[in-house]
């Protein structure tokens, strides 16, 4: 693993303490294209100490973490300041890890999702990706910047098409995109998600959960907070759909901790990352290997 | 627009952008008789900085802002410690304005809306009044004080009688309040709020929100917070309801922005008030000018 | 009343204007034993100060705690790092007050209901406890202290048996505390508890709300938030379904006002004890007295 | 003690313990006409809590409060949005303590400073006064409100004249405040004012203490922090000067809790207030009765 | 002045009232580069809110600003995440403000002082530079970005040279750093700075006041803040030593005020602004135009 | 260094980067005697997080911590609610790393400092111990807790007697404390500790900073904070004395970061403990090893 350079951190519960995993966790604190709130940056240490209030075991998926092994990688070393330096040094690590991980990325801002996917394309031609999330991300460009975390949707939907692409929780975002997002949005997930997954097989799955997709009641910490979202149980209901599929790769983005005083983002991500966990350990592919 | 004085704002996002605006935002920050937690004299301006993260799009209502004219007006400029000279001074204003537009009112205090509706009475004599709120505020005084916060809904219906109030949310008060209110409380407004207004056919409308009706995970910025209210998109479907209607006035009111350092009550207070504006921009009495 | 000593304090709304009363407010500001966030020590305070913005009067129950008398003792004076003496204070206290008193006692954390029990079943030895809570609180013992908040539950269980302890709410153990809670949790608790309560006719019953069994958007001022919970009706409703039990015991514990600068977990515990309180007054047995 | 109402509140530290007093505290929380961010209300409340942080004992004056008795009063009972009926009240509460205690007054907004001062003058017509401030607080009226926090002194001065008060920290002002003030304002408070205490001798003394004299990191919570103030030894060492005086009055006002959530400035006050409490029963008058 | 384009705000105070203005105040609310906490964007829209709280007479220059006239242009409108475009819309924006007006910009991070410089040298080639910081700012680049806040004393560095730039208050750095500042750092300003600016005459003079020279106690409300600063009024008599300069432009940067819930930080960048405007306006250059 | 357990955590800034280290930090996050605000537990990882946005190099020593080595231990696990068995920890912990390392500890509250000086008069019976703190800590025991925080320089005082301890910034306790500092206590520091260090030669050292020293306007996220203490400078100042001692060992403890939503406590706190490091290492006797 060396060409890659990792700040070192207070690793998440349970990770580093096996050997031979097969699941790793990477921090991207990067948020230079933030168009509201900044502080994406501090969500990645953030989730880990928060995750020191978490038990391992997760009773709704009846796994326990504690039975498997996953690495805590820490943090990549990025520049401020710089995004397409920031893109090609994410882009250059997922492809060094790939071949050895599957990776649970937290964020961060949402723009880091489209150097993970091009990486993730170059080993999974095939990959589908579901996008949790409170706003569309479908604009071509933002202000004349091209790689901002308004448009990480639009970029991916150029690469894969719509029919490898779900978008779910949108409530946010201009005429223009929902007019974009009618092929990809599933207004009702509960009853549309289920047979989509069953359909897929054991296609890889990327998921990524812009946490913003919840209510603001449930997570303030975040940039462009927009009333009306998920309550925690509805999010992780939908989450647990995909038990058992083929998950190559996931993230959660978007926490900006310091706007919640609280502290209760920070946890909620966390538990969000645990969920993720196990829900890429439930998959036989993994497990039996 | 000479004799009332305004004090000059950031504009709320979409405003003063056009020309023959027929509908104005106005801020009343006042909140002299605030018996909790006081601090609505932050709430217009805060609502307006708030703006700044919101599209200006409706995908529930399917209605953009980018496509009419508004005008934001800035705050009324009142005195501190004399509740009488401020009742006059909205009063008098509201008169101004409501031979050009249609008013939407930011607080403030609840307090603000009984001088708003003596101007309208005045217009729109056959006035119906639909009240979303946490609390009766149906005392006829409050420690000597008649125009207490905790009394508007009192004094406005002994001007229009219990056929043209409604209320809707209440769930604190004492019980003469609630005996008072057996007449005017929706229980089931969900069921109860469409045929109601569907008897209305054009008749004026005034919709006041106090936005405590809200649960205060949704809205903890605001003085008197009373647990059990509605999610976000409970009041959002209920104003839903109001579409089409002749919306004559309307106002946001008890966001008290300091007691929530994570800024979400402040959105949320702006999300309200870009629906209240479709709202009234959907009306066909207005469109048709 | 007098070898235990009180630390006198702002008292609850309505509480100390009467005489003879049957029922008694207890402040144990205990966090000794916290294993996360502490800071309950100053949940107490924080609810009778919060209680201020409440009415007496409770609509969804119709009941006015102005036509009945309660005491608010104050706050037990208690040693800072020595859980031991801490459980014996307690302890005494409750056999002292337990011949004058019904009593609703303010946390604190969890820890402090095991004394209390072990004094109530002195003079109820046919006690049932119901526990709404986040957490199992089954563990033995927690880094080698039994009495640990993390154990609480285990110890009660022991002294009652699975029979008389009901445990509602639960989403976060480990997978040893979900096997041994299988007799006891409730899983459907809207429709198991009413036929439970039914049957109990008039056993003397004991509830115990750590009120982190409400999700972290509703109460964030807590210890160990733990996403996933109840919104306030749902509590509430649940809680109303003891309407005419004979509640001779209550607690609220786990409030650590200083992690919500919103104030909004303080005024919802507070909440959470009227309600408690008119339950309790709501009982045949009291009121005939 | 009768007519007067007060609320029962958390008592300050060391009060309430003895008899025959003759020092007394009493909160007045009162923010009727505060011009920018409200909130004194709270002030008596957030002082008496946070007092329980402080030793009775002051090193600097080496003077114990456990060796004294005083009395907590409580607050008094005030109306929300009447300045005039609180005036009123404040006068007469004031006017019916004076013949048994000298009061030491928590506020609320500096407004409340002036009918106190009316009714010590008519059991003290030659008091002298002190004002420790930021602001000049000497307009004839603000916004056409004349009792408003920002004209306090200058009622004051029109009772008492230039001779009998002094102003020291002012820094805030219009310019015509600042002209009138050339004959009261101390600009070198350390060397002018032990010569002018001095020639006092036994001449009764108030001395009203507005915290935002004190520079905004020491004392935030305030409802209009002005840089450029005292440290909290700076204003410490001028009040010791006091140190034997006859003070038969003083106050401690503008404490606004909520605007500091980290809860100095509520410390920093009780201190302030334990400091003006010693000096009360360090002179020779009230010692040797 | 129309190519550039401004986003309308609230104005600060006494702006905007007159005609001729030879004055201007414009916000740059950019912060890409920002190493450790992000948020300056939220710094020109808290200084204006803020400045809300102050008088417009500075008594210790006896200056009243009512008397003169200044222009608030708003804010520039950039992108977010594309350095270089927004260092060339600032540098156009300058240019071609600099025929009309003297401009006193408010940050944003210190990166945006480059570009302004890089105007004003046009103008005046012969400009001396005056930085007030706690961060000597002298790295040539910060992780391979040349433009970041952490290097823009460099790059003036060399346009300048070390005989026309001052560095004061300097704390924090590399050891590089600090050998770099031997000759530009005024290790004691009080003595060092009055003949320096005595010898300038009238050459035009910048002062760029990165607000995190004053101590955190201060001025907490930044992102990088130093222990060791500046006290309110030892950074305020520094700046009144140039009473009188040809002050042609200054900025007042690094405030980032969602960091600072007690708000003292963005009344404290205000009054900096204040006295700025004052310090200007009172250049004999100015006023005999 | 294998029987004591260590929680990992993120590393202090500049550790863990080379070999053969000499000096190492350890984080004790205890906080089970708190009196009033508890949270030091979370000290240790909070100080090490606000390290990131400091620089390795101190002007003021002109040391630069880039050219040492030093070694991050983690966090001693310790159980909750259980004072004797912690104490028992901390004491073998220090016993075990002492023949390595010169240990600067990061706590926790002050308690902690009692069982690490017992350890280290076992290896250095001649210690010297000096303490900065605002409390005297001279109680005997403390509500009968004889190992609370209020206590440790008391227990420290029987162990090393009257002419070995050393008080310095002391503003609160009782009487009786302050009756016991008389010989102890320097009351001004600047002046006689230079005389006292000189004296001292080789005579190993260990320094406890209860950062509770500061005044509450620089470290305001402490347990209790009591207002007048130190300036930043003024404590460093104080530091710098120590230049050239042989410091064996050195803690800063009492940082409760939660009462500080600034983060500027956690960034002094840091601060100090650069410098405490710096000091250490400027020890002839140990850079000559």
């Amino acid at each position: 693993m060396s060409p890659v350079e990792f700040l070192s951190t207070t690793p998440f519960i349970g990770s580093n303490e096996g050997e031979n995993e097969k699941v790793a966790l990477l921090g991207v604190g990067f948020d230079g294209t933030t168009s509201y709130r900044p502080g994406t940056r501090f969500g990645p240490g953030s989730i880990r100490t928060a995750s020191d209030g978490l038990e391992l075991y997760s009773p709704l998926l009846d796994f326990d973490l504690e039975e498997v092994n996953y690495k805590d990688l820490g943090d990549l070393d990025i520049p401020f300041g710089d995004v397409n330096e920031t893109m090609t040094i994410i882009r250059n690590a997922i492809s060094h890890l790939l071949p050895h991980y599957r990776i649970v990325t937290l964020g961060g801002e949402h723009s880091i999702t489209f150097p993970i996917i091009e990486s993730y394309l170059t080993k999974y031609p095939d990959l589908v990706i579901f996008q949790f999330d409170a706003h569309c991300d479908l604009r071509a460009e933002y202000k004349n910047v091209p790689y901002s975390h308004a448009c990480v949707m639009y970029h991916i939907l150029q690469k894969v098409g719509k029919d490898r692409m779900f978008q779910i929780g949108l409530r946010s975002g201009t005429k223009d995109e929902f007019h974009l997002a009618k092929d990809t949005l599933l207004k009702n997930p509960k009853e549309l998600l289920p047979p989509i997954i069953k359909n897929l097989n054991d296609t890889p799955i990327y998921i990524t959960v812009d946490l913003d997709v919840l209510d603001p009641s449930v997570f303030p910490g975040t940039g462009t907070p927009e009333p009306g979202g998920f309550r925690f149980n509805e999010l992780i209901n939908l989450l647990h759909i995909f038990s058992g599929c083929n998950i190559v790769g996931c993230d959660a983005v978007e926490l900006s901790p310091d706007y919640d005083s609280s502290g209760i983002s920070s946890i909620t991500a966390a538990k969000v990352v645990r969920e993720l966990l196990a829900l890429t350990f439930l998959n036989s592919q993994l497990t039996t290997k």
